[in-house]
């Protein structure tokens, strides 16, 4: 069976149900060239209730062999994943272009980013600090009670589901962030597609076939479903053999799988980023010495990928003035210039659309890109407002998936904060800022940090870099779970809990947390760091 | 003002709000004495929507400059928290013997777990690791991209509303590890007393506002209400200026306020600790070599503080035959010969007998201990049945809070570890095991690791260590967020959320991830943990 997947790079339109190719029943989806309007072959039908339950069963039933497979084991699984995705960049690059529209520059990069985000869980695992061992040892001649020997290492809470983005069709979907640290912690994955790239799905889902099949995991480890989100979406999530889930997305869509989990008998966590605007503050002294560089290199980042990032500038907050007015006449220029690009999809261009006219009609215009020559397009769009306004307006707060951006003009630094304490919460927060501005920085800084998960300076946000320090998150309703982040190394504890081994005999310990350390982990013992 | 609260130790009836005492509106309860029946002066009457709005405004306020104090600052101040509590324990046990009707050796105990907690949470804030700092250093150079430096550090989420608990007047009330470990993360709080320990609560309460004076810390880093839980309760932890929920009490109470606070318009995370059986597997070794022992023991475990744990042993999982008899036939023996004990109230006396009258329904009777002279006191009950009752019945499944026992009477080992796997998420499962036993257990320990937060050997679960490796958590029902504890050091870390900081300017950087380190952490950098 293995071998069938393998054997060819021609897409079936099947599903992937623990290793073996598996027909839907439903609905027909096509992938969509989104530059011509053209579908593109095979044709992907989604699944129905019986292949949930069949992915799940395979999930739950893989669950305790996979999990007890060592931390060397599993990162040469994630190693196994990269190489397999390598083997193919290829096609897989001229499949995701031709279903996203996304320039083949950008798609080779994000395969770049995809191998690298496995790789890095790889030596996360190596590294072994993900496994929290602790230890108190046991004092038996404590007075008034002797202390029992008490460890502690984290185990993965069990099958995970993970929800494809659209925006990214390789770094946040099938072999994206969500599913690499789920694996990596030791849980299996259940991954739906997402209906806008179904043969790149298709493609790296077989990758990841292939290396569980090759590194002998257990078949059930992962599987890949096509499927309607509100039908199959909501089956995956309410199947009692799951126990997280992993979604990039809009935020009606994150928040209903939120419903759906918290509804369930068991209750389980949701890791959904979904919405931000991603504000970028302009200071005085920098919007006096660079207003129109700023302004050019906003459009650049507004522009990019048709707009279609989750950390794309939608908000600019700065104090009125000519170093605003440079900044606003260059950005005017460069958007007047800017080619319409297409969307990812014909919904999300509409959506798009839809958006743009909601913020003209509480906001005013300073210029539209240049008109595409069909649908599924993006127009780029820059709205101005003041602070009043804005801040009455749940519209003008609203993210517009796309290249549109609205700009705060606000009367003072006072005012600037005040917009700042009134926003949501966001994934960024940019602030571009000369030396002279950086006491009103630091008055800006402790808001910034309540609201974002992430703080840039005299950059833009639209880069995510991937790293061990990296946070992908922030404050509701940019992430439906702030303490944590999807991208960078801590993504994996989203999967993990702790457990606690009291008076346990030697011989029955996990090596983590062994005598004599033989994992030769970093672990905290009575409270210190030893890799004793 | 805050002479008025460290003048005397008498008892106001007032609430506390900022520093200031504060007379409730509403209805009025007072402490009662459960083994007399007696109600104790003085009166304390409820808090309204005003009390909330108040001392959530104070907290809001408090958040700020509480948050930018130092760790050393914050571990003196909880270390001051508890030099407050043991200079007033003379009277602080008195009234915490006289409104809970727990002996006087079990509450100055607990005086001294709860003064450890805060000076445990102490010792944390100075080690400094939970500041989670990471940098991950800029690469001027890489191609294609250069990438930016990266630094990552916690921040606490803002203010937290603690519940306080029935059971534990003193280490899950108003100055328990909910309390010491969201004060430790730099987030100001805001207790619910719970009406089972009016006075008990207010001594506390005045213990840490008088801290919170004495320190310098923002008086609204403190306040304490009382009130009826789904009215005020709810009114707190729907308050948008509250970030975070800390509750140890029942699986009704639990669950409302995890849907109160999942319907905010921004949900915020609830650490709810609710309800658990603490399953107790007696391995044939055990039960042949000790078995007698084992059911003396086991009664001890039971009916200690009329089993009014979150830990307390309610299952016990065996596999039939004489090792099992000898261990009923001790523990029959022993709990005929136990006295009946007051509970902690009326309520949850008449909750015990009608958990007990439910399990008979089901259950065999083994025993019921000696019956009280009157209402409020515990009657010990065991009960035994076989794995197929027990696997097909929710009410054999429920937790009934007070000395209440079930005996799984199982055929073989198989079904000893199929009533294992049908279990929901457990705070604890025990294991007594000789050697002999240990492939036995070694079968048996991957199920509980996913049913429990603490696995324990050769021991009873009702000690709850207080350290650095402890678990007192564990899958849905037994508490609402499974990846955290409620006691040890990292209780801290549900009250945190990362922050990423992108080539911030040196001078604008937290000491926590400045350059030269500043305050000599362990952090991670470039992934290796280093104190350079």
């Amino acid at each position: 069976m293995t071998a069938t997947i393998a054997e060819t790079t021609d897409l079936t339109g099947q599903m992937l149900i623990a290793g073996a190719l598996v027909s839907g029943t439903g609905d027909e989806i096509r992938g969509v060239d989104p530059a011509a309007g053209t579908p593109l072959e095979p044709a992907y039908r989604y699944g129905d209730d019986s292949h949930v339950d069949a992915a799940c069963a395979a999930a739950a039933e893989a669950f305790g062999p996979y999990r007890a497979t060592t931390s060397e084991r599993r990162a040469r699984f994630l190693e196994a994943i990269a190489a397999n995705i390598e083997a193919i960049s290829t096609p897989l690059i001229a499949r995701a272009v031709a279903e996203s529209g996304l320039p083949q520059a950008r798609i080779t990069g994000e395969v770049g980013r995809t191998t690298g985000q496995l790789r890095l869980f790889a030596a996360v695992l190596r590294e072994g600090s993900w496994t929290g061992a602790r230890i108190d040892p046991a004092l038996p001649d404590r007075a008034p009670l002797p202390r029992p020997d008490i460890r502690q290492r984290s185990i993965p809470l069990g099958p995970v589901a993970v929800f494809g983005a659209s925006n990214f069709p390789l770094a946040f979907s099938v072999a994206g962030g969500d599913t690499a640290s789920a694996l990596a912690a030791g849980c299996p994955v259940v991954v739906k597609a997402h209906d806008a790239h179904p043969g790149t799905s298709e493609l790296v889902g077989r990758a990841i076939a292939d290396a569980v099949a090759a590194e002998g995991m257990p078949a059930g480890t992962f599987s890949l479903l096509y499927g309607y989100g509100p039908a199959l979406g909501t089956a995956l999530v309410t199947d009692p053999r799951i126990k997280a889930v992993g979604f990039t997305g809009s935020r009606s869509g994150g928040m209903a799988l939120v419903a759906a989990a918290a509804a369930r008998p068991e209750p389980i966590p949701v890791y959904a980023e979904m919405s931000s605007i991603n504000p970028v503050f302009l200071l005085d002294g920098a919007l006096a010495s660079r207003g129109s560089d700023l302004g050019r290199a906003f459009v650049g980042s507004l522009t990019m990928g048709s707009g279609q990032f989750c950390t794309n500038p939608g908000l600019v907050i700065a104090v009125d003035g000519p170093g605003l007015d440079a900044f606003v006449a260059a950005a005017r220029e460069a958007l007047e210039q800017s080619a319409a690009t297409p969307m990812l999809t014909s919904d999300i261009a509409a959506r798009y659309a839809a958006g743009v006219e909601s913020l003209g009609a509480e906001a005013e215009l300073v210029v539209r890109g240049a008109e595409g020559d069909g649908g599924g397009t993006c127009q780029a769009a820059l709205f101005t407002t003041d602070a009043g306004r804005f801040s009455g307006s749940e519209v003008l707060q609203a993210e517009v998936f796309g290249s549109s951006s609205l700009i705060v003009r606000c009367a003072d630094a006072d005012e600037v904060k005040a917009v700042a304490e009134n926003l949501e919460g966001q994934l960024t927060a940019t602030v571009h800022a000369d030396e002279a501005d950086h006491e009103a920085a630091a008055t800006l800084l402790p808001t910034l940090e309540t609201k974002a998960g992430r703080i840039l300076f005299n950059g833009w946000p639209t880069g995510v870099e991937v790293g061990y320090a990296q946070v992908h998150g922030g404050p509701f309703p940019a992430t439906s779970d702030s303490r944590t982040t999807s991208v960078g190394a801590r993504a994996i504890e989203r999967f993990l809990r702790p457990v606690a081994y009291q008076d346990v005999p030697k011989g029955l310990l996990p090596s983590e947390i062994a005598d004599g350390n033989p994992d030769a982990l970093w672990r905290r013992v009575d409270g210190r760091l030893t890799k004793d």
